[in-house]
């Protein structure tokens, strides 16, 4: 389902530099009506980013990205970020109890994805520091194909390169540590290549942003 | 499905108090392996308490409750707290963004109940004020009665009244403030007994326990 | 969502003549491929269909869609027929036993369909008589508005009519009966202009077809 | 879960001969009220059944079951019977169209399982044959272990034997062909010991029961 980059975009520097995240978001429209209905409020999400060069711009791609709900499916089509539906969790943090996995040196967070009965991909990080930066890859501008099939004999498809732009962004409580990542590609070949030969550090986070209208690059 | 309490057990004092509770649960045996696997570790929960006297103890009853996993579905029914299985919902904190919805003064908290297309219950609370005790009926002991039906010919039905025992309880973070409360009982004759009358206050909390086995009574 | 149709398309000759119907699809491409895994092939949708004129042709055209499945969901978003995320249930027929509610005289059919804790629509029908043609609608072409929004500053919506296209259409086993008709549209002004003045007979029926590409009208 | 079986039950003389299948169940009680809402009244079943002697009768034990609905998860463990949750999809049969799947020679019919992003179990049968006779271990009795465990201090836990009743039992349409099977074990050691060594036929076919109270044996 996704199109071939136009040639503007090209993998970066360091070849095969990519991320995986897992988010638990809340989100809500300009009246904040969403929040009282937590059920339409709340997905989770895990996607796959990749080191890109827009011209010579530093920038971000996701190749496969994984939601629990369909508002998001069909936001992120529309926006030029399409998304497959799976199941996504992650450990949570409570500031009580045994169970309840405080952000503190030690505590180990893992996120999961499945789809069709099948566990795509989960990771753990053991965090031991808190730092300052955002992890690599995470505020990054992310570039995306808007991509809307032909349907009719005759039409061309629509493939359009946008750059995705978001306001409010506000990092928090960032943690890193020692990370495990388990991938299964075999599902899709696409997917495959993209199995991981090293794995870096983890970083937990907290994090928010306003998504704007996209700008056409 | 719940039989008749024992007559040891009546209706409190204040005849008819009673709260529903909306909960996101995160659990783990003693070795901590859920927490590896957050698709096994969460889980959330809605129930109705009532306030009651064991002989002339208060205590307090769960006459309906539902989760969104069965594990803690069979977990109940084993302990005498028998769950349906639905969906539960509830707005959620995050330290970031405008969607984040923190703990401060004139935020508001929902939680909803649904099962078979029917949202039975939908609860909200706006936020005033930090208090420092635990919300009325929130830290009785529960009262259950262990049931198993009779299967075979002959056999008689098991109905124990049991109490409920925990450890390491903590409260944390405890606010209270204006509550609003939508509930549909149609669906179930005894469910709609329960409607309510009046409305008291509503409280958000953080509350953590370890399951202890049960005390026979 | 659904934006306003193009002024070609009017409401037919029997004004708000319209159909819900409930649909346990089995599908497959070309390859067959998605038969060997059920979790793909098997979704469940619920639409209503409006009599509507295109130009003097009698068509019909689909204002709501629940699906229970991702991949037709986005399909749907592809051909012009957009569809909402929902819970569809129909009675089934089997062969043997007394809930197997076979296709004969006196039997009762029902669908219906709910999304976020709300019962949308239910419907039954007890069927009488085997009949030969199918039922009114659900043979007419349907006209869609192929939509694809706009989203960077300048750019315009893509909103192209186009009727859609099937071949290797069957019909098989046609009953009709007395039907029954619940709506609640109290969730979308929209859906609530659909709501039911007078409800006709209900059918059952199998049926089958091949989506082809559309055609731009 | 599963506690050890008493000593009048042993494997069969055929040791290890089991069976594993895929149900899809639409149920009601004595009113047939279920079926007026049949997300209430349908589920689907995975369950592996062991070739056993109970004394001298042949007779057959479930290990392992899982369905996708909570009312049967119940009624299971209230039987001796306990599933876990899982997904469960079979391929389906209708009257027409390329993905209808009709029972003919050379139709190939697929069964799945799954529990937590696992698949635990696919099964398919290409059918070639219509048989007259029910297949190998489908119309044994049950012999199920009714447990309820120990809650309170002192207490002991219920482990009795029973056999499962039923009556008005129909098989219908029975087809035989060679058969498939994938079968991971690997979540659960004592799953892993059932793991297949050898494949022999699949079965496809219909089947009613009524369930009736147990007998203690």
């Amino acid at each position: 389902m996704v199109p071939a980059p136009p040639s503007r975009l090209r993998l970066g520097p360091d070849t095969g530099a990519a991320a995986i995240g897992f988010f638990d978001w809340q989100w809500c429209s300009d009246s904040g009506a969403e929040l009282c209905d937590p059920a339409r409020a709340q997905f989770k999400e895990c996607l796959i980013v990749l080191d890109c060069l827009l011209d010579d711009q530093p920038v971000a791609r996701v190749p496969y990205a994984w939601v629990d709900s369909t508002v998001p499916l069909l936001r992120g089509f529309i926006q030029g970020m399409p998304k497959m539906f799976g199941s996504v969790w992650l450990t949570r943090s409570f500031p009580v109890g045994r169970a309840g996995v405080q952000r503190q040196p030690g505590a180990r967070f893992t996120g999961t994805t499945g789809a069709y009965d099948r566990r795509v991909a989960s990771a753990a990080v053991t965090i031991t520091e808190a730092i300052g930066d955002p992890p690599p890859l995470s505020d990054r501008p992310l570039v995306h194909t808007r991509h809307f099939p032909a349907w009719h004999p005759g039409e061309k498809a629509i493939n359009k390169l946008v750059m995705a732009k978001t306001s409010n962004v506000e990092f928090s409580d960032i943690w890193c540590g020692e990370a495990d990542l388990y991938f299964d590609g075999a599902s899709d070949g696409d997917l495959a290549a993209l199995a991981p030969v090293e794995i870096g550090q983890g970083y937990l986070f907290s994090y928010s942003e306003t998504l704007e209208p996209g700008q056409r690059i």
